[in-house]
């Protein structure tokens, strides 16, 4: 390792920066892995409990271990009656990834194992919060509305109890199934800037909560989660546009991103893309909602068709562009898409927040610290003296 | 640059992300500067309200702006009712650093300026964060002693209605001043783990209160700004300690670290540190608090010493170390240092958000997205085949 290196406004990009064995991404060819397995054959043959048990352990469960895990999943689905006395207080204009953000420190406060720094304390907080991100969500949406919240129903799987919280009505089957994909396909990403953030925030040794909590700042932004809010948007404000081509061709021509498409790391199609656009034709027909299948298609062909003219043959949806009419059909609120990302990707943050925290000594992470080049002014009385050194301590530094 | 680096499990130390004008340090020669002036200079002419300014606006205040500023600070101390509301019903026993965390996304909720992405709007989002960290951390040592918020009176200077908010008593003059200078002193520290937090978060273009709420996760970690509350500990379990130099040389035999000792930038004693080592003096005449000041300076030469023995003479006192017995002899309670680090670092957070925003084109930041390097199986039915083309893709990621 050199003494200094320079990688300065590339977003670190390129840049390996930890050893992981959660997940891996090769983006050339858009395969997607979670613990060695392809996320195709996951979404197929897994669920999200067995995939949340998969990476956090690194190892599929036998029968017995995931029936225990599920149980334990629901056994946690309920909150503290703080956080809902909180909640029904708060704005009702707020934000769902804002109550996010807020709910996940409170329920650290009355967590039992939040001052217990073993491996399989970290495991039960991350049951916890695997569990009540959806009940938060849930309980939000029921509270702004002016409703009561619904209590769980433990007899159903993870996503169709989080349909049940949302609506109070049981949901149809195939739907929930294909949430419960949804949740399996958005759990992790080897290191997205929420991850990193989890991964980052663990580094000073923070408590997984507050790790958590960074992780869903990240992902609230509009060039990561809450880029699925963004996409639904685009395609409502198409719904009425008679002529699609004009309109991609004028959004590049002013510099203007297609929400949903292109990708820091995939230089071909986000492989959960590819199985979010069946998802999305099958949704069409089961909820009547073709058009939004249809609209998302065109969109696609016309400007895969401009970037290629463009030169820009690289972009190609990622994950978030198929997901938003999904969710749209399944008849989820717009402003709940990327608080359901972060009800998936939890999965992948507490893994990493556990990875970090516990890593073998031969690759114990360190305290992220990094560098940054001063190109500020010095003056002041003392400062300017400081002046005469500048050349010599910027190469230092 | 590179196709491709690799800086893995260092912790980006010594690894450029970006550039800066908001603060140096020179590690090697225990130098730091906010926009261009010493910290000494600060600590010794200017104020916490004036040294905010600087940061934010990366110059002085003539005195206009400075009155101006100062008085926006003051009339924004009030939270919004349901934040009280949501703190009243908190489990007691939280910690408050988890109360913060918790508290900084509900204010987000009824900002005005939330959704306007403007410079003058996250300076103002800057100034009410900058005004209400120190009413959340008072109202809530008053909630959890069963007591009510005591109001902000806007006739006292920030530190000076801080110890107002949190005793209901006129605070000593001196004191108020010198932990004004501790404020001044915390502010700002170039690319620290929390401050880095914060701008990986709002690199994804979340707003200013998500990416602090990430930097308050890494403030709390007891590498970062939790070392504060652990130097104390350290302190009490040593007042009874009738040989210094044993307790010393056994804990470094064990491998343990000595709390507020060693940084990962300075290489010789924190200029900060220096600062506050004097503070204490001081403040133990002022206060009666003798004790603290020679138990700490007895460590620091016993530990020292010690140190250079094992030829680690780089390890010297860092902030932590004196600003551990400062507070403890103004009577703050000891779980509240970490936050009152937070409420000086806000102003540093603050301004890095807005320079992470607005950059200049040709330094414009990037989402940060680093790379890890898959060190985990291959398996699973199409895995199994993915194996083998294991080696190539590796060196691709």
């Amino acid at each position: 390792m050199p003494e200094s290196v320079s990688v300065k406004n590339i977003g670190l990009r390129g840049v390996a920066v930890a050893d992981t064995k959660i997940s891996f991404i090769d983006g050339q060819r858009g395969i997607l892995i979670y613990r060695g397995y392809r996320i195709e054959e996951l979404a197929e043959r897994s669920t999200f409990m067995e995939t949340a048990f998969l990476l956090l352990h690194g190892r599929l469960p036998t029968t017995d271990e995931l029936a225990d895990f599920d149980g334990q999943v629901r056994a946690e689905r309920g909150l503290p009656k703080y956080v809902y006395e909180a909640l029904r207080h708060f704005p009702r204009t707020a934000d769902p990834m804002d109550v996010l953000q807020a709910s996940v420190p409170m329920l650290a406060m009355s967590d039992p194992d939040l001052s217990n720094s073993g491996r399989d304390a970290n495991v039960r907080m991350a049951i916890r919060l695997i569990s009540r991100m959806a009940t938060v969500t849930a309980a939000w949406d029921r509270i702004r509305n002016g409703n009561d919240p619904i209590p769980p129903d433990g007899g159903l799987s993870h996503a169709a109890n989080f349909l049940w919280m949302l609506t109070g009505q049981q949901p149809n089957e195939e739907i929930a199934h294909d949430l419960d994909v949804c949740l399996i396909l958005h759990a992790d990403h080897t290191f997205n800037a929420s991850t990193f953030a989890c991964r980052e925030v663990t580094s000073t040794r923070a408590h997984m909560y507050a790790a958590v909590t960074a992780g869903i700042g990240a992902l609230s932004g509009s060039l990561h989660g809450g880029a699925n809010t963004r996409v639904m948007g685009m395609l409502l404000a198409l719904e009425s546009e008679p002529d699609v081509e004009r309109w991609v061709k004028n959004r590049m021509d002013r510099g203007d991103r297609i929400m949903g498409m292109g990708h820091a790391v995939y230089k071909t199609m986000d492989p959960r893309a590819k199985y979010l656009k069946e998802m999305a034709t099958r949704l069409g027909r089961i909820t009547g909602g073709e058009k939004w299948d249809k609209l998302s298609k065109t969109l696609e062909q016309v400007a895969v068709e401009e970037f290629d003219r463009r030169g820009k043959t690289e972009i190609r949806p990622n994950v978030d562009f198929y997901s938003a009419p999904v969710y749209y059909m399944m008849g989820i609120p717009r402003d709940l898409f990327t608080p359901i990302f972060a009800m998936s990707r939890i999965a992948g943050w507490c893994s990493h927040v556990i990875e970090e925290k516990f890593a073998e000594a031969q690759e114990k992470p360190m305290l992220y610290r990094p560098q940054a080049e001063y190109v500020g002014q010095y003056c002041g009385l003392i400062g300017c003296e400081y002046a005469e050194v500048q050349t010599r301590s910027k190469a230092a530094v």
